[in-house]
């Protein structure tokens, strides 16, 4: 189960950082969708470093290649196996980390569950591992677009360190995902902008790191998805967005804001639009008791700044002895933000469809009314 | 799978607030362990409402009952479901609220999920709910205890409305749970408990309500639980707590407030404590790549103020019809805080139990070293 | 998992021979359906032991309760949790059993499982323990009876020892329930049904048990249940039979006779019937390559004959000793064969019932076409 | 779930007979094992069509590659992706049996449930599906030998058709995989084994086809693994088996021929051998109560004659017309046993694997004794 997420739209994805490949199967893909593969590869583009100044320089072309489960484009509703051919892996590259537990990474504790740990870096604990996640998700809104609607899931950077887009819910409501794209921090044009390109630069002159959050809204998600008990909806996003490397918190809708007011001011009522009940507010982000109704779902995370850095730091050998390191400059990212975006957006999208499929029981499978 | 939580330590929860019972099955419970029963009714009495001024009126007794799964007290390593019976539930007592959909209930969704729901109240969506995720818990503690020495797990109201506790993490590190039980407001000696409580009960007279945070502290849990990818420790601890009623943001460790500072501020330097390796400062919240390192795991999480309040509000129909409603008074919390400390422990330690016996096998299956 | 049968229509069991109760969970059970308790105590009373001279004379009320998931007698779509209370557990009167390994039972292969056993008889290893199959499947025949028209499912005792009843598979694809009900032995009427039963008291008389095997057909099941792997129709309904206690065997249509036919002879020819695609023959016995397709699903499946006999046998003590025992007459089926009937028919209908809320995902999440 | 088999050891496997690849995921593989890929290989070859006169002349090399989830041959503790590349899959050979159903294959069924079907073949109706099982059996039973002191797991070609190849209980007990593999029937010396074979070259002639049955022998299990209520061992491997393509019967132990006996005859009686408990004879196949009990487990499966024959049949065209059809000669087997034994050992294998892994929670999570 460890590498798997989701029950009836269901992927298990596999790869370490250095090896063959790294890729997903997705079960439970229904069949007769035309796949555009060059969407696929997109979305692989977007996840991928060396896209900017502010991202990791390491190279990767990260190739899709669908293994199974599609013939002349069209999934067979078999299993789809999507695969990325490691390329770049460089022997000996990482032998100095092999000696040390790095500060703030999953070093120690890798070796801790396993009694081992891959000799090439980071094994499965690498942004390398969202690969496969990605993938399946670029296949899973291709389905979802055709099921749902106007469907659309967007994110953006909404802060960096302690510097906030100001961007507003209103805002976020009309985000189009070209308004992100256009910019390489994936910020839409907003007055702070600037300032949080040029945090994300000195952070990186001065060989340190920084973080901040993502703000993801999901739209036309129909009534009724999600769970009254444990499978929430919100429940279901915070597990699969703080399942992303580097994750810190999650918040739906009002979030940690919603301590702040009184009932009475927190509440959404309900109205009519046209024919539909809908809610005056949204504080409750799209979802009540676990289940949508039917309004925007929005969320906000917190990303740390990232642990690889190029200072001096202590810490403890693999043999236990104190020491103190300073990594040889390497490919890292100053700020993993933009491109965590696609991630947030690719999480987002396994949960709804896993939860549309879902639904499909409980819609067709009730006591037909006369 | 709705209703089921864990993956080895496995339980499946049941009933409705105003059903026959709501209980719980517990399983892959080992074998072999005492049960004491008292600690079991105990963690139901401090979930119970009813149990202050602060709290709701409605008296239920919460008599717990073993079913199965054990034989003089001791478990059998076969399922154990316990179950506490419905006493207080009053014909019509609801009839009303069948006709609207109340602000910010699940009414309305459920409706939308089920294409029906209870006549007689929230159906599962009520914090009765939660009495099989608490029995289920003082289980598993009952057995933690045993497998892992100094384990324990504290939770507390850090803060109501905008008044903070001002706790601090070094307070966190060594909270006993008697501290936290022995005021109504499971908040520990701290100069603004008092202001807290005030704002509860000024809500309350106004026919309002409040919302607040806790924070929970899980201490000597053994390093290497959880998983690297999508069952991350603080992923699943993540959805369990998002997944309690009116809960609204989760964060581990620094969360958050990580998103301030440079990696080289953020970042826990190792260091040797005896012969064991441990980390200097701890805002990895015990957590790093998704596994346990040996330290405090401790988060911080959002609940909204109770949606049911004795105010005018605009609503719906079932019928579709746009009205204003004022509920009778009744019996509900104005602050949901105090009842769902021992809800946040709970589901807090049936994620470590599942995750200490996933392990098992991981520890136990790998190359036997020579 | 271990207590937990199907994916959709889930059901999870509870409860020893001995303890407080026994009963079942059923996630997944659909909203809106109107139950009849009767009808669902009828099934327990066919299940129930002491219902003739060559059932076991061990007197059981088996009165079932539904304590979730219901309500005015609707199915709410939340979890259905059925019990029964144990009634005629005598203290003490497992005594002597505990201090030996009966040959053949599941003394010792428990023992080694668990390092403990139950002390007042099998625990889970009970036919006990199939109250709970058998209360699942009493509310799933209610719905897919609604679901699929025409839907039924009948198992009777095809052969004793080596009697056997020479029913057709022609009379089998019209036996009606009422037919097998009708006699104590659960054979409909057939030229050996006296020689069946004259074996069974034979063998009563002499203090010794006899097998024999069920046939069951499941009718106007829809073609596309099942899927093409590992959770093929006939593996599911392969694992569900053999997990009930002392089955020995299961075989699907031809069986173990289809290895005495040329390919030519064994294929079912496809042929249309009206405007619908049906098969000539049905070797295939409803179902190709995992999947059914429309025709009758029949199989054969054989039943040991019961451990507990009443002559001497020799055996080893829990404290490692070689002895020899006989044990006090007592409370036991000279043949398990008459009450397995409902047992089987239960485990059938809930894999239908699993798999037919399962394709609902493939009929309704598929392209939509144009 | 439908592709996924085992809970512990859990394998994932995808891939069409004529897309990009076919292949397995094993999640839940342990850490620090060295693989032979030698071994894996040959277990493939062993599978592959066109290794003699009696089998399909299909020619595929069948090259497995490992994608992830070792080092240096060390398995990582993280998911084992193992592909083989479809080479010989040639566009336009299948054209004609798209149009119509082929009588007892799964054409038929595969549309009714995907509303679709691949049009170059079978799709994972497929004996080339069976590789990823082969594959990943071939890990575990490496990883098994380690883990469990003489660990072996032999199966062999029984009978074809009403020809038995008269191997005893006793042979089969010290039965080796040289013995079975040196013969292309891979039945062992046996007086009846030259008949056996010249049945199905007959057969061949003929362009029909014949089946038959296999007995297995899994040795030197452990007794305590499997689950005393639906997680039974034979239900887990009547599942498994009868899940291999072409398979209509499973009977563990005594099987059906338990129902001729009488209980006195049929249980095994307990005795000391040196300090352990065994049986003095094993009807039961190795389980008692669904568990092991360290005897040797053995069972007994059948598979039909295989479906396509070079005969002319009468079926449905896609479009609903009656005619009558007689395929091309083409790459089948008149006989899929021989083939089918590594794909019998391969399931039962995975089966014990992961009841295995499962066990360990029992032995490690139970009470610690004093």
């Amino acid at each position: 189960m460890p590498n798997t997420f989701g029950h009836i739209f269901r992927i298990t994805t596999f790869g370490e950082s250095h090896g063959g490949a790294v890729g997903v199967t997705i079960d439970g893909c229904p069949s007769g969708y035309k796949l555009d593969l060059e969407r696929i590869q997109n979305w692989l583009d977007r996840r991928r470093p060396g896209q900017s100044k502010i991202a990791s320089p390491r190279k990767e072309l990260d190739q899709v290649e669908i293994l199974s489960g599609q013939e002349d484009g069209i999934t067979l509703g078999t299993p789809l196996t999507l695969i990325v051919r490691n390329k770049d892996a460089k022997q000996g590259h990482y032998d100095d980390i092999n000696k040390v537990f790095r500060p703030s990474h999953a070093d120690f504790t890798t070796q801790q569950k396993f009694g081992m740990r891959s000799k090439s870096g980071g094994g499965r604990a690498s942004a390398r591992e969202t690969i496969g996640r990605v993938a399946a998700a670029a296949v899973a809104e291709q389905i979802l677009e055709v099921l749902i609607p106007g469907f659309s899931c967007v994110a953006y950077v909404d802060s960096v360190k302690d510097i906030k887009s100001q961007i507003t819910l209103e805002q976020l409501a009309t985000l189009e995902k070209a308004d992100v794209e256009k910019h390489i921090l994936r910020c839409p044009a907003s007055p702070n902008r600037d300032a949080m390109e040029k945090i994300i630069l000195d952070a990186q002159k001065a060989g340190d790191t920084v973080g901040g959050t993502i703000k993801c809204a999901i739209n036309n998600v129909p009534a009724g998805l999600g769970d009254p008990v444990f499978d929430k909806i919100e429940a279901d996003l915070a597990k699969a967005i703080m399942s992303l490397p580097a994750c810190k918190g999650f918040e739906i809708g009002s979030g940690f804001s919603s301590t702040s007011m009184f009932g009475s001011e927190h509440n959404d009522e309900f109205i009519k639009k046209g024919s539909k009940i809908a809610t005056k507010t949204n504080r409750s982000g799209g979802v009540q008791g676990g289940i949508t109704n039917g309004q925007m779902i929005y969320f906000n995370c917190a990303f740390k700044p990232v642990s690889t850095i190029f200072k001096e730091q202590a810490t403890v050998t693999t043999g236990g002895e104190e020491i103190r390191m300073k990594p040889k400059a390497g490919r890292h990212d100053p700020c993993v933000l933009p491109r965590a975006v696609p991630m947030v957006e690719a999480m987002s999208i396994l949960v709804v469809a896993d939860h549309y499929f879902r639904q499909l029981v409980f819609d067709h499978g009730r006591m037909p009314s006369h």
